[in-house]
């Protein structure tokens, strides 16, 4: 097989083909494709140079695997599906469209069947709250969620990492205005990348406002739940915020289910879901660049016992919540016949 | 009035003395007190060097500020008491005793009325969470709260924040090992305050394990609300995470009311509340060194739009969160004639 990898120079292109390589992907020539800066470029993982795309450099791929964002995924993703490529896609340009299967690999795999050519990859906050919620879902049937995310700056890519790490020594330079005089602390860093400073702070906005004030990134929470879960009227309650960690998410969850919950039934289900561990107190710095995702201080609601859980469930953003996945999506498509699909239809 | 503040040189007594001479508490001598180790220092903001306490150093004091610990609170609150002195504690020693008031100075101070002599002061991130649920209760009826917390270092003291900023020039060292290997890069620091490294990582363990699984911080957020509301069945469903945040506490809560709410009348009832701000994405750093909690991110719940609220809410735990407040209160005591009512009655 002959693979693509668009964004290869990015955060999660750089894990895309250390994975291919590390899970020993069936890939006969794996080609990166990157903008015009990175053109020519050798990166660890591709077999030729940083290419450009444009009509004469993507033909022949059997798999291309995106990730450079909405735009470029919604100009191109299209042009290689058109000459037979199977696309899975990290960005959130294609995630809702009722046709495109949006597949997390433990969680609903069977999505993958029949797809016309697009499969996408969920979000990385979603990705990381399915594994635990698949488990839970399977024995209770979910209802209702209230989510309060923990996010990594890695989640905004290389870039994010890059701006927290430059405000962390300004900022620990003058402990004392932590604590006396944040805003003025503040004044002495810059940030482009998230909505406020982010060292030393929490910042609850990730994209931008929308419905019902609610950012993007909190109503992919809900929207991408309720298709990979296939619960249509799922009730989510989402909020989103980003935090001073390089990477690794978390999130915490009141869940309530339809049916009544017993704790050691579901600390089991959830130890015996694949690549899920259960942890007394999982934090996310001590999941970064593991595969599984980690879940934990799994207890009865206070409120609602009978039907409601509380869980902190932490994974790593750029494996799991991103590169990982899309690989593993790669990985099932070739083991059930399913690359170049659209090819052969 | 002659005033003692016990736990003088800690995070919090720092900042009640400094509070007590900046708001011009009419003190006639302000007294510290400190653990043998300190004894005989100069301390700012005190009249004298710092004493220990002794059967025959504790007498002919008005009032006396506690933050030393609940062991300290529980041993030597009382014997203040019994020499007519009033007695502000900051521990969690006192608070859900039924004959000692729990009160936020803006939110119940009716209820220092026929006080015993003890009057708590609130876990800082109640503390922060009561203003804006004070401000919808009155207008709503408050009946329900999924409330997640985003707790600074601060919150345990000056030795939370010496730990924080021990760790985090040792694991800036590596960036790459935060993203690569995180499990790694914590051995590379030690930990005794928090429950875990807590540089680049959040971590959801707060106090010791009790009651259903729920840790003590988030057993308090339940029923030290409900006495400070006096809402003795609020369902209450809480989860407490620390974050690498120097000073300033967050908390992320989806309210649900008896009553159906209405956005705009609810974001006047909160910006009408005394010292709340309402801005649109509060951050705990940009709040740290102020006197005023800040709400924001107010929105209907998309889950629950007629009756159910998300907000985010945020204030420096020091100072609203622990001295400014017992400040407040002593000045309340001071305003209302209910100092030395003990003695007097």
């Amino acid at each position: 097989m002959r693979v693509a990898v668009v964004g290869a120079t990015g955060a999660v292109g750089t894990d895309l083909l250390r994975l291919l390589r590390l899970r020993s992907f069936p890939a006969t020539e794996v080609v990166p494709f990157a903008s015009e800066r990175s053109a020519g470029r050798t990166i660890d993982g591709a077999d030729v140079p940083v290419r450009v795309m444009a009509d004469d450099t993507i033909d022949g791929f059997d798999i291309a695997l995106f990730s450079a964002g909405g735009s470029t995924s919604r100009t191109w993703a299209r042009r290689f599906v058109e000459r037979g490529t199977t696309v899975v896609d990290n960005s959130s340009a294609w995630r809702m469209h009722d046709d495109v299967p949006l597949v997390v690999s433990e969680v609903n795999p069977d999505a993958l069947d029949g797809h016309h050519g697009i499969i996408a990859n969920p979000n990385c906050t979603t990705m990381v709250a399915m594994l635990p919620l698949k488990a839970l879902h399977d024995v209770y049937g979910l209802r209702e969620m209230v989510a309060t995310s923990f996010q990594a700056a890695g989640g905004a890519g290389q870039k994010g990492i890059d701006e927290l790490a430059a405000q962390v020594p300004v900022l620990s330079e003058d402990m004392e205005a932590l604590r006396t005089d944040g805003a003025s602390a503040m004044r002495r860093v810059e940030h482009s990348v998230h909505a406020d400073t982010l060292a030393f702070n929490v910042v609850p906005m990730l994209g931008a406002i929308g419905e019902e004030g609610y950012t993007d990134e909190e109503l992919k929470l809900r929207n991408e739940s309720r298709k990979i879960l296939d619960i249509p009227d799922l009730l989510v309650s989402p909020t989103c915020v980003r935090v001073p960690v390089m990477v690794g998410h978390a999130v915490a969850i009141r869940a309530t289910f339809e049916r009544t919950v017993d704790l050691d039934e579901a600390n089991a289900a959830l130890a015996a879901f694949p690549n899920l561990v259960v942890q007394d107190v999982p934090t996310p710095l001590e999941w970064a660049g593991r595969d599984e995702t980690a879940v934990g201080r799994v207890r009865r609601d206070l409120a609602d016992p009978e039907r409601s859980l509380n869980l902190f469930v932490v994974g790593d953003n750029l494996l799991k919540g991103a590169a990982l996945n899309t690989v593993q999506l790669a990985e099932l498509l070739h083991q059930r016949g399913l690359v170049r699909a659209t090819a052969r239809a």
